[in-house]
């Protein structure tokens, strides 16, 4: 027990065995299979960096719970300072692995866990805060990685879940018994599920009267029996798994559906089952925290394409070109904004009654709004500063060929003095970085759908001072 | 002779033997291969569409030159009518393919050669625009499909091609014969060299003195012996390859890199040789018309985009949600944008001296700006609207696994009235539309990169009028 | 009669009495009003340019109807060709006098009244085509500026005319009789009422059972009994008055309130009485004709913004700045936009029944769009480039005292070889264009509601061709 | 001495005899000008918000040079705390005055002071840092109001101040005596100077070699003999002098041209003479730490015109109109970020060797670029939300007429519920927090132009390392 080595890490995926299904063909040994292993390194960065020197202060913290050093992905926030560290170390792992590393959303539930749980408690005399206690003294100890099975597949958008045809659309129990509870659904987009040894399930949306089935929250294994994950196409897969012109060489993500085909889950593992009015806490705290994650990990992101995008103008002689540095300011300017409106939402967070602290989230919000709308700019602006060749630069298997490999060098090299092979990585590099859709949608659909982060300032911000003060400068008396 | 149908426009490439490479092999028949074979389809929709009662008389019109009916993707413009069914039938074919159809640039080249070869023969008495008027017969009467190699791989992008240090960086003469000519080089982003019958050069960029054996012209069939066609990576690319998860069922792109390893071209067929001074125009008029080609059919794309984000609207049970109606708007309103300033571009235009029309330079570029802007936002609206599983749906081959396939199929299943599969063919068409890069990143770097387009609409305005009429108002006496 | 030339437009309004107020006065005479004389300048300049050889050709044609030159801006479009000089000479008048020149919306409400008059008819049978004809033939004979009393005030917003409190919240007849009908209300933002020789009146809105008393078109002179015109503040109003710190030295508008105190109208003025299902189609004529009209006369302001921040480049010595250059290019880039689009919705018109043409509205609405949106970004760009000064630079008043004038003038020098008195101009110019509310805020509202105009394009759409196209590519069976 | 109630403050300012030009007159008592008065109004609610129990404890603070309770408004910032509480008073003074309160600068300029001249002294064995920190004492003890005299006129953009053709045009030494120097130029946009005890000066720009007598900081009273103020034009400024239709009834901004006339300034309020090398730091420091003040101040007055929007809203009856909602969430979202990025680099602040806390300035400059662009988007998604009358609303003066009074109250009014004389003045208000151009103009210019906030950013951030991050992924070797 204790902190574990990247390499302690991927042996303890090794020893789970979890269902498995990718492009038709079922997957034995997750951590050999190169497409799901590119996602499970990026989490592994997490434990990595955590041994060097360099990094360890800024991850490795003494947990209050159980006393003893933990990676920070396991430690709800119990002061202003853990709040802040959440999106520094976020941005430092973004630019590290260039993608998702897929260790936050674990960390964003246990952290809405560990208020909601007491919350539930204050009211209802549960026992679920003592219950999630010892669950989370068992991920830190032993440096477990967790998912975020928070996403329903949601049917008819326009009807609650109990009022779907197919009443399975959001996870729901379908049994209690004295040893626990079977639940049936499906999740989607579970981000890093294979790379995480426990999966934790929180409802998907506000739920009312009528739903109290699918008020639920709890943490499984990712192979317990019945659960299975499906791993869905996204737009460069093939190429890990042909171990080809991957772009970044070291990570990736992937993000599969898991089916919950009637999956049982002993009671010491259920923190929530039917407070059906505390749902909407359990989602709003959960996505208010991953908001906040994405203004680190996102404004890392976008310093790698900051990078490649310069590295690029060395490459091509453009370097002194003013209108593309016009453009790297704009990325740059993006990677700051995530980052500051994150980190002051980190600042200003405050004390909840259990201890964890929570952030101030019109300001997590306002990060977030930026991110889905700017990051696909960023990505632009690094393409049109690059070139075309981000679209079909030739393979290095053709580059490999004889008759036609020098030729395909002759012509791809930039300045003089880069090496050939150089530009052709960084093209590749920034193929991955801006046409990859794992990634690339998250930023849109990560943390709950831009519109639900637009409604959340509205409704968070204080409206009526404002109007106050707009009436008092124009001489009208405020009731 | 004549109109070719869409069956013979095949069979005539199945009769080419183009030297090809793609991910490290030789491709042998090209119309064979899948991935390849999707782009010819999308070049064949030009020619089978002509064949339709209802289309017909919007694409094929009589030649003033071979008194016959051609397709009008051979027909330069002769007058205004045919400036604005330029842009009327790419937005047909944009709509109609939902990707680039590759036919519009060969034409783009074709209407530049017919003002600046008649140009350059009044200044040099050269006999460039009567070889080029016979080639134009010959494309005509074959019904043709051209391809333009414009754009040269470039180098160090700070340097002229004379200064690089390879002088291969740009295509040039290596060699002058009473034949014709030997031509080195390399042509990068060759959208359809392989559903092209003819490979047309022009200058990439204006020239000055010492670059003189870079000021070439000429046109030579894709199979010419030297010519080497590598077929570079896109960001799906292996789905075609493997048959399954397309998306778009019926078309795609492919862009190769074209090396030309010292082609020989005889004289008839070269239309520009070492008048350096005449490099900019040839670069102007061709830029200028494709950048009024793509305000057609990239406001099809993008109508294309927000029929798929109404129907996931509808399967998805959101029809009603005013904010999704404010995006699909957003995208409507980008759509016409292009389009509008293209049209008013064409309506604008005027007669050259050789009897061709040209565009209004600024309102074609006012329409690439905003295509080079928009169309990823029009994409990131997309995914917005239709939901996460644009990034990691799972595969077909998943649905079609017994012991998983009827559990997916129940849980991606939208709206009850709608079949899932229909659901997942949606979804799977997103992803193509937002996420294939060959042809989303021409949104950005086709027809000149943004800041050529941003220069010309500055360099064409009559920028003293607007400072007189400023002057005239402040009561400042202009000089 | 016929054309008149800008001295008689003058003495004809000299010739009128009108009631209005102003600031707490009544004011007597309308022309020798400096404040409202430059909005009577700026209309005049549609007589002075009409004047000119080198502006009558463009301005001047024959009438179909009377069979004598008339200006343009009494002429309903009865081709192509006559849509599109609409937005031509908008965009000369536009940049001719730097601000609304408050004669479009006449033309825009007698196109409107040309097409809807002639529907009505072919429906109810009534005579208003025949009255309407008669009132444009004399409106041509004497060459009249026409107003657009569309904009109602509207009381509560979120019920109809005849739910509100106070019944007369929208333009209603209160009698009717053998004469005519005596109407009561009032109408905004009456851009150039005192300008213009007629007010039209038109519904603001559509209407349905219960607000047949709201149904009304007519026209009557400015000085009817019972009119009331009070003209409210804008940014810059004092500046007239003063005769000082003009920035525009010819040119300004206004926009009073006018009260309709039970006023007179004749049958043979009546153009719609009750046939409240035809209400919609006026207000979407109308508006469609208006946005067009915008799209003319906005991007000729923007040609003046355009004029003067190069102007100031030259005189701050900043002409040589890339950042600088880059902002000019998106203040021209918008212009062209607006005009782009305008221009498209023109020659893309169609022939009504009564024989007016119309333009494409999705067109004109995607011109009117970037209007609302991008006037304002033009203002900021040209700010940014200007400096500061825009803000607070001392009064010509300040020049003039010996002790502090001269001091003044050598601060305020930019380049040496440009006279201070023009940088000083230039700056007062820009604040004119920038920040005088009555002509900027028309680009927001001006023409409905930036809301209108995007449903406006949804709706006018063929989503279900855009649909089909999507579900034709995913391989859906379009029902 | 010690702390100044708000009526202290004023007649503090009624024995000051400064040398004042406004609109070709010499103004005697500045406190009894209305226009001036409305600006002194502003700065007053500093003094007047610090004797509030509410906000005594944000405002007032320790000073630890002085160990008494200071206005933090004279108080650099010896922690992160004081950082942080620099935005946040901002934020709710901006909130409260709904314009510029005009004394952030002075205190950015203290700021500055602090940490340069200690800096200078370091490597020069100069005075400057003692010799400030009397004056700082002299300001805290009196409770003084600074300004910022940091911009100059510049004359030709292209010059370096030695290089001009007329050597005034940055503020310069021309004599040095004994008791201290004699200084000629002008500052431009002197936000407050009359509202001001002390003007200090800084220089506007990096200066080099050559530039020695433009290298200078100092600090005088506002009634110097040889200053003379000369107060420009803004938009809205007859208004004050009216005493009519002001809009904010409280307050308002004005910023004069100060002429230094060959001003003796005795050699203990000399605090940088000579020193050019350190022009830069004093330049980059003032500018950082007033962009800081920025994102406070002017997200206080996004907060303002939110109230106004959403005020407007209610009165007019479109509270539940859903797309005026979402622009409300623009303006909001705005609101947060600038406030967000400046905060965070607050928290994010360094102590430099003075002891003073600086700010991140890259995070600084983010929140300042937003503001340079979106604040007047802010402003136009206000007149949209609110409508047409922002643009000509009839006077006061004018309703106040019987014979037209009652009909305008009849025709203004918008809910019933709602007294039309408080529509009337939410629209006056929105009429100034949008038009007025004293204040929205500093949005885009103040805190140097927004070109230099985004070289800032470039410059400032650590660009290796993102190369790094790059050519790590893409598996190139870094050197």
């Amino acid at each position: 027990m204790g902190l574990k080595t990247k390499a302690e890490y991927i042996e303890s995926l090794r020893g789970m065995k979890p269902t498995v299904y990718m492009f038709g063909e079922k997957i034995e040994s997750v951590v050999d299979n190169p497409r799901l292993r590119a996602g499970i390194e990026a989490t592994g960065a997490t434990y990595e960096l955590a041994e060097t020197e360099e990094y360890r202060p800024l991850i490795v913290t003494e947990s209050p719970l159980i006393h003893e050093p933990v990676n920070r992905y396991t430690l709800p926030p119990s002061s202003i300072a853990d709040l802040v560290a959440r999106v520094k170390i976020n941005r430092l792992m973004g630019t590290r692995v260039g993608t998702c590393f897929q260790r936050c959303t674990g960390l964003d539930c246990l952290s809405a866990l560990s208020i909601v749980t007491y919350d539930i408690d204050a009211k209802h005399s549960t026992p679920y805060f003592k219950r999630f206690i010892e669950f989370l003294k068992h991920v830190q100890k032993n440096d477990l990685t967790c998912n975020a099975g928070v996403t329903d597949v949601k049917g008819d958008r326009s009807l609650a879940p109990h009022e779907q045809e197919d009443k399975d659309m959001y996870v729901r129990v379908v049994e209690r018994n004295a040893d626990g509870i079977v639940v049936r659904g499906a999740k989607a987009h579970q981000t890093g599920s294979l790379s995480s040894h426990e999966i934790i399930v929180l409802p998907t949306r506000a739920l009312r009267k009528g739903d109290e089935d699918y008020a639920l929250a709890f943490a499984i294994p990712n192979d317990t029996p019945g659960l299975i994950h499906v791993v869905g196409r996204s737009s460069l897969d093939t190429r890990q798994l042909d171990g080809c012109d991957l772009g970044n060489l070291h990570y990736s993500k992937y993000c599969p559906t898991v089916i919950f085909k009637d999956v049982f889950v002993p009671w010491e593992r259920v923190f929530m089952c039917g407070e059906v009015e505390f749902a909407v806490e359990m989602v709003n705290r959960f996505s208010a925290y991953h908001r906040q994650s994405h203004g680190g990990c996102k404004s890392g992101k976008i310093d790698c394409m900051v990078g490649a995008a310069l590295t690029m103008m060395d490459y091509n002689g453009t370097e002194k070109a003013g209108h593309l540095k016009q453009k790297a300011i704009e990325m740059v300017h993006r990677a700051e904004t995530l980052y500051g409106c994150s980190l002051a939402a980190s600042y200003e967070g405050k004390k909840e009654p259990s201890g964890t602290y929570f952030i101030d989230t019109v300001l997590a919000n306002a990060s977030k709004i930026h991110e889905g709308k700017e990051m696909s700019e960023a990505g632009r602006l690094l393409v049109d500063i690059a070139g075309g060749f981000v679209a079909d630069l030739p393979s290095d298997r053709d580059l490999a060929i004889p008759e036609v490999g020098e030729l395909l060098k002759k012509y791809l090299k930039g300045v003089a003095s880069v090496p050939v092979e150089d530009r052709v990585k960084m093209y590749r590099l920034i193929e991955k970085l801006v046409m990859e859709s794992a990634d690339t949608i998250s930023d849109i659909h990560g943390g709950g759908s831009p519109e639900a982060h637009r409604i959340t300032i509205l409704r968070e911000s204080n409206l009526k001072a404002k109007k106050d003060a707009a009436k008092r400068l124009a001489g009208i008396e405020s009731k």
